[in-house]
């Protein structure tokens, strides 16, 4: 079968490999739609970061591994010891691998396993093939009339809406502040809106971002460079500062703005990865007494909540894909045009089956 | 009556000011222990830091202040529509000074007061002096076999006691790491004892800090210089992580060790007041989805807790005060020997009434 396989940094290359077959516990996926977004751009430009140079000490894989950690498709066989799954099915998968016994994994919390990776990423192969099996456990039945290309969206949305149990207090009276409008910023919007929060403001500097932002119904969107942020807080907060800030930017002054726009005894959510590290005033949460918090991935329950609020219609994903490229055009047509045109894009998916 | 009044930089002056009368809702404190601590110190060698140089927004004050915010006395006048007190009364006072009004205060946070201030700091007075008059809700009646100059540890303990609140999961089985043996990192070890907390790291570099945290019960001392204190850490908690770590340094390196000390969803709870901004990397909090708290000052239940558990003993202040000293030798010694003797003191007090 084809595969779309990472080698290293500016190395990708569309093989032949075996398909696998299901062992038991597993379901093999055909996948249809694979979202690209900013991890597989960097393991192409600066990687290999994440994906493993010497064996991954749970898929025991090293480079070269298959690429596609975002990915609806159906079902197309299922394992021994498997029930309640139909052939034929459609699907999103969770690409989170967890060793499912060191701490993280024993409190619960196997999104921040000590050993933790994804398929797509990690080895186990990915959706950036024509077939890939994976633990049960990791596929989510689509509701049937969800389109496979909106599936295909769940992963990056579970993201943001793990964000969401970061700030359990956040209601549809909170003002929440978001800066970045990258795709995980968007998604934080449709979150928020799902979740009935009214009072979204969105810090972003580029125009086509800020676009999309209004498009997915932020309620004020400012530009960090030009309007005074601060201000847009107060005003919109009754002068208090927003009750949670997002950071989906990653850079200094975001963390800053994060820091000192919310209110006493706000909290602070960072869904970034940083490069390294950044100037930090830990007075800035003293003066509220506020919350520092960081996420990362998603576990089961978001992407339960994800596929349930697509089906309710509460988050309306339309407009975040804004390429459909073909699986022989991945690297020309998508990973370089989210280098060369990325303020312009929210998700490029990759049809896997377009000819 | 005499005061010792702060004038600015290096300039202490113990005068005679006009003895104040009590307001309505008020009550005359007569100041019996007074402790000194690095916010005194602050404003002494560095200052006017916190004490307000034109006319604070509650106070109205400006330098000359009179010092002392950690003190205890006996009530000396009540005011009218003060119930609840009698003359004669041993006390501790609350030297928060708040607005009321303002969005922190509105949403219970009157510790985090926009404009909030010290009584002993930023004008209405001190416990330097020999009569200081403070709303009725300030005095916090002490158990009569109480001994006064404990009642002056009341405030630096209360600090430690709401740093707790930070971290609510905090119980007997959890595993706890205090950066800093300062005088509030000792009062941590002091609170989480009183907490039934069984397995508490000092992370401390000064030898006499040691021994005073070994004498206060830590049940583990590190010195981060020539010890591995990761190592020491996954001893005690089973390879884990602590459950939470309190920053009572506040240095570039014990932000990094405070944070990648906790487990997979820690907390980190920062007591320190930093200078400037110092170098955090998110990514520290992300792999472990912990959290990052900063606490200030204290709330009434916080002196409530903190004399209740005097009263019981859980709270065991033995060891706090390492010297007390006359009013009049303030500066000389107790101002001056914080500086060149801090690693060996714990708490200096000033016994008012001592001739
Ligand atoms: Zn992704
Ligand atoms: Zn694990
Ligand atoms: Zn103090
Ligand atoms: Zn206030």
């Amino acid at each position: 079968m084809k595969a779309a396989r990472y080698y290293g940094k500016e190395d990708i290359r569309i093989e032949q490999v075996p398909e696998p077959t299901v062992r038991p516990g597993q379901i093999k996926v055909a996948p249809a739609f694979v979202g690209l977004c900013g991890t597989d751009l960097h393991e192409y430009l600066g990687g290999p970061n994440f994906c493993p140079t010497s064996q991954h000490p749970i898929t025991g894989e090293a480079i070269p591994v298959t690429l596609g950690h975002e990915f609806s498709g159906v079902i197309k066989d299922i394992g021994p010891g498997v029930t309640g799954f139909k052939l034929g099915q459609t699907c999103a998968v969770q690409p989170t691998i967890y060793c499912g016994r060191c701490a993280a994994c024993e409190s619960g919390a196997e999104n921040v396993c000590h050993d933790g990776g994804f398929i797509g990423l990690s080895g186990w192969g990915g959706g950036l093939s024509e077939a890939v099996c994976v633990n049960a456990t990791n596929v989510f039945p689509l509701p049937e009339d969800l389109p496979l290309e909106t599936g295909a969206l769940v992963e990056p949305l579970a993201v943001a809406w793990h964000a969401l149990s970061a700030a359990p207090e956040i209601g549809p009276d909170s003002t929440v502040l978001i800066i970045g409008g990258g795709p995980i910023g968007l998604a934080m919007i449709l979150c928020l809106k799902a979740k009935g929060v009214e009072t979204i403001i969105m810090s972003e500097i580029a125009t086509s971002r800020q676009n999309f932002a209004k498009q997915f119904g932020a309620t004020q969107v400012v530009n960090p460079l030009s309007d005074d942020v601060a201000k847009a807080v107060r005003d919109l907060s009754n002068g208090r500062g927003v009750d949670v800030s997002f950071d989906c930017a990653g850079v200094p002054a975001s963390i800053k703005s994060a820091c000192t726009a919310v209110k006493a005894k706000g909290t602070v959510v960072n869904l970034a990865i940083w490069e390294k590290e950044v100037p930090f005033n830990p007075n800035w949460m003293t003066a509220k007494e506020s919350t520092y918090k960081s996420v990362l991935g998603y576990r089961r329950k978001d992407f339960e909540a994800v596929i349930e609020n697509l089906r309710t219609g509460a988050i309306k994903p339309n407009g975040m894909i804004t390429a459909k490229i073909k699986f022989e055009n991945v690297v020309e047509d998508g990973i370089k045009r989210l280098i060369s045109d990325k303020d312009n894009h929210v998700k490029i998916i990759v049809d896997v089956n377009a000819k």
